[in-house]
């Protein structure tokens, strides 16, 4: 371990959720990618900072939660006559599925990302799901980042394919679910699909596929954490960037980018994303102890380590 | 490891199958619960029989080739005037999903199975995937087991579920797809579905998923065995009987059924299952060395196996 904390640049949005479940439903809360990045990533002992931007109707409350967990908030501008990008959305009964009853861009419309000065040395950027070219313009301003982590959508792939492509082949891990490889590869094997992908540029691709876990490919290797099973999902609103973010959170930390340690991000992604969807919205993630995360990673043992004796 | 092999009987259909893929298509080959079950269980040192039913039309070469794994084939009734049961089916292109195009029980629906006098001291009982009387009768002829192993779907559900409710009460393990899970337990969470199922009579749960995996519930404990990602699914006709008949196989070889081997034996399950879906039909199933399985268990090893020195 570093005595010096790793840097960590985060951008992504933060914003206001409005969520339906079969569950119930929530009027605006704290919500956005970044938000959620950045509160898993907290969990570990890390320097980092959320690129993103906000209207003046955003609570001061919300920032002082940032705050509160170590995170740097000089780069989240506030645009104090614009008003903060809002999601709303309902899922359907098994929450695999879900409806966006309204998107208002709002002040991410015109949203130009400035890093901060203090972290344009930043040793891991987390470009979180926003647009390529957003993306891009944070990837600029940090000068020479150990590892860069993509995380995107096919919005993006429907929309920007282009822009996005260019992202893609400037970072080293790409997270997507399991639609948007095959969508993104044209190749159904999500085996075949991590193959292209990694021909567009990244070394390692991490393939999410919700309940049903994630696999992390390297070349001829391939690595699977699985999502823990929960008696009840409440709401998943934030699980993929929660994973994002512990997977990230945990590689800073630890600052060592081996595979072998990749395997244990994408452990500490699982673990992280296993909480998040026990509340709604960021609920669980605002009081998550060392020991509520350390218990859990006993359970994720517990449910795939076997030993077998050859016979 | 015991001198004496334990003997394992199986119940399931010996049939023939015509199968449709993305990838071609076959005339009527081998097929059937009962033979994947047993050709699975055959690559364990095992005493295995066969109880089931085939027609006159039934050719010697499969029965031979049966016979050549060391399968038992005094439990195969031959109808030498009655046609062997045939399952038609093609699957659509994601492989996921499939439409029966023709099902002719033929000898099969007036089947009494017979388990032969040297096996009914058998330890183990696989109970294919039939008739939930047909399982039963099994069960009654068999003195004293020390596990019975139950496979069934959603079709006996749909149509003889007070029987098949009879058989479940009866079975240390139930294995079923996670959709059959849900409808068997009137609950969405498998967590829940598990516990719900087990208060029905079984100690253990596997829960099959597929291309997903699957997950061995016991109480309080879960344990979850991932499907190898392939570049290819050939034909999964058979991956799921592939997988119990690993699944009992080997836990009849090791004569061990602590919830540790239970563990292990989903491994096995999975491990073997991986190989069925690559070629139509029993093609790879028939020339599987230990080597191929030992390679193939260290794929598994390498896909979950992790280890996070707590910081």
């Amino acid at each position: 371990m570093n005595a010096i904390m790793s840097k960590l640049v985060i951008v992504g949005t933060v914003a206001f959720d409005a969520i339906e479940t079969p569950f119930g439903k929530t009027d605006k809360i704290l919500g956005g990618a970044g938000t959620y990045i950045g509160l898993s990533a907290a969990n570990f002992n890390v320097d980092s900072a959320i690129v993103s931007v906000v209207g003046g109707d955003f609570p001061q409350k919300y920032l002082d939660l940032l705050s509160s967990k170590n995170i740097n908030i000089d780069g989240i501008e506030i645009v104090e006559n614009g008003k903060t990008f809002f999601w709303s959305g309902r899922y359907h009964n098994d929450l695999n599925s879900r409806d966006t009853l309204d998107t208002q861009l709002n002040v991410l419309a015109d949203f130009n990302p400035v890093v901060p000065e203090v972290y344009k040395d930043a040793e891991y950027v987390m470009l979180g799901n926003l647009h390529p070219l957003v993306q891009l313009s944070v990837l600029d301003q940090v000068k020479n980042p150990k590892l860069v982590v993509l995380d995107t959508m096919n919005f993006w792939m429907d929309n920007t394919l282009e822009d996005l492509k260019k992202v893609i082949a400037k970072v080293d891990v790409i997270t997507i679910n399991d639609e948007e490889a095959r969508q993104l590869s044209g190749e159904y094997s999500l085996v075949k699909a991590a193959r292209e992908i990694e021909k567009m540029g990244p070394e390692y691709v991490v393939i999410k596929k919700g309940e049903h876990g994630a696999l992390l490919f390297h070349k001829e290797k391939v690595f699977f954490a699985p999502a823990l099973p929960l008696e009840e999902v409440f709401d998943p609103t934030g699980a993929g960037d929660t994973f994002a973010g512990g997977f990230i959170g945990y590689l800073a930390h630890t600052d060592d980018i081996s595979f072998e340690n990749l395997k244990n991000a994408i452990i500490y992604g699982s673990n992280l994303a296993s909480f998040c969807v026990e509340k709604f919205g960021t609920e669980r993630m605002k009081n998550l102890s060392k020991e509520d995360i350390n218990m859990r990673l006993e359970e994720f043992k517990k449910l795939t380590q076997f030993k077998i004796a050859l016979k």
